[in-house]
């Protein structure tokens, strides 16, 4: 028995570079150190991602129904005997793949939500083939609030090194995106950003605010959200103890959070923070899942057909995703250190 | 006599880096051999900047009514003698600075507009001075349209060494965005676009196009004017000889361009570009106005009140906009090459 933080890691498409990603997961020691790894998938899948990454991680299959927090081992695995890898084809979207991936993601959240693991992450996506498998699969946090059960707000954020990027809309017409802006709306992405941000380890997190507008509006000549809707929700999360400041105009925030003076940026929209946490190597960072009772993190980048089965694929966003899922984790149970 | 283009070069702001820079801009060997500028503002300003800067071009002072074209000489000034250098206080906006830089441009903006001067120029202006002396100064675009008598439309380009962007709207409310776009506003910045970069030497622009929604809408599940509105407009452009291409997600089309693959982007509106440009240290850069019968080009940066006066401001973006402005004037002309 350990009190290291228990991590569903539910296998990604399996015609791009996630089998080989998972694989090379499962081989770090100081990630086996920091979690014990619940992976979910096919493992005839899984062998063909190590024998692609060149890996031969020590992993212990165990009966589905077994007590996972009683069960020895670094590395678990829950074989679903879903998917031949012969079926796939690689670089391809198929139904097949979209079905795999699904499948296992919605088991690691029904342990999430049961309380039998502490953290989920997944090694990416293909948005076409999870389309193939449901047609209406929108982002995963639909998905995920669906599975688990969710009914209060969950956000997605993204993590580069220390910056991390929120927003209050996010898939949404551009031009819904004024008339979604609330005071309140604002108000709970700052207490979302806040508390997931403690979580991670964070002390006091520095939180600039985007405005809407060009200018951040310019003092209501090209808009009036930041007076009438920003600077209130700002003011108020203020007198709630959360290091907000802002509005600021968007253009020029990120430069001064990329300098050091704040540890995350609220921007109002999807592209506001997109565009520039891509410009900023963002591909190289994490997307966490904040809001649900355990920590769902994934890398940013996706299945990277173009290069699966060389074995060459960096594991490096998939690294710092496990990295922090298990940092949450830990944190949330008051286990740090305690292993 | 010389072809060389003739550049009103207007002095901005005189509490900030402006006279430093316009006066290291004329001692430059290569700008006047590219151009011939005639320098507007008040002498004792110029000289001032000079002594700063710490150098001494050769510029000789002409009568206001002068013949520009039969006056001999690399480098002329106009001295409108309006503002004595001792009257402004250094890194603070005032009403005597907004006045000495609003008459210098709007001089300059009507050389331009009678065919006295080539091209226009302008070291940084500071927003709030310009306001102080006219309180519904906008931006340049809509000065200069009004001092030079343009009724076509007119847009701000900006240029950072290869890359260009530019935008369909720009400085208002970005809930007005999605119903200010239209089939005929796009093809007219396409056609804008073109023929400004063609202007400037680049043969056969390639022009990446930007949606509005995030994942440019993602087939239509988070909006429809990539469907509607800007795909149409590409193709239109397409069937005009444009080498224009998407619409493409905003988020990574910049990585794109910086990659290689496009020589602009055409942004829906104003955060979209310059979110982007900042990031990639569009400070360094030039803004150019087209549409104008001249080239308007300025340095991206503002007016630096925090190092003014110490003669450590870069020249680079300086340099870039003459130089920008004196190519352009030169084809323009049919002079290139011809000195």
């Amino acid at each position: 028995m350990t009190s290291r933080p228990l991590i569903a890691l539910a296998m990604g498409d399996p015609a791009g570079i996630s089998p080989e990603l998972t694989a090379k997961l499962v081989a770090q020691d100081d990630i086996r150190a920091r979690g014990r790894l619940v992976v979910i998938g096919d493992r005839r899948v899984f062998d063909e991602g190590a024998r692609i990454a060149g890996v031969r991680p020590e992993l212990k299959t165990i009966e589905q129904g077994a007590d996972l927090r009683a069960t020895e081992g670094d590395a678990l695995f829950v074989d679903l005997g879903h998917l031949d890898p012969g079926q796939v084809e690689r670089g391809v979207a198929s139904l097949a793949g979209g079905q795999f991936a699904l499948a296992n993601y919605k088991r690691a959240l029904e342990l999430g939500r049961d309380g039998r693991v502490d953290a989920v992450c997944f090694t990416p996506f293909n948005k076409q083939a999870m389309r193939f498998a449901r047609a209406d699969y929108d982002d995963e946090i639909a998905f995920s609030a669906e599975v688990a059960g969710l009914k209060t707000p969950a956000s997605e954020f993204n993590v580069l090194g220390e910056l991390w990027n929120a927003r209050v809309t996010s898939h949404i017409p551009l031009k819904d995106v004024a008339a979604r802006l609330s005071g309140e709306r604002i108000q709970l992405a700052l207490k979302l950003t806040d508390s997931c941000m403690r979580n991670a380890g964070v002390a006091r997190p520095r939180i600039a605010v985007a405005g809407l507008n060009p200018h951040a509006g310019d003092g209501g000549n090209f808009g009036r959200e930041e007076i009438d809707i920003i600077a209130p929700a700002v003011a108020a999360g203020q007198r709630d103890g959360i290091a907000a400041e802002g509005p600021f105009p968007a253009d020029t925030v990120f430069l001064r959070a990329k300098g050091g003076a704040f540890d995350a940026v609220l921007t109002m929209y999807h592209d506001q923070g997109q565009i520039a946490m891509k410009l900023m190597g963002f591909d190289r960072g994490v997307t966490l899942l904040g809001g649900f009772l355990f920590p769902i993190c994934t890398p940013a980048h996706g299945t990277a057909y173009d290069i699966a089965g060389q074995g060459v694929a960096s594991i490096g966003a998939s690294r710092a995703a496990v990295l922090l899922a298990a940092e949450m984790a830990a944190r949330r149970r008051g286990a740090k250190g305690g292993v």
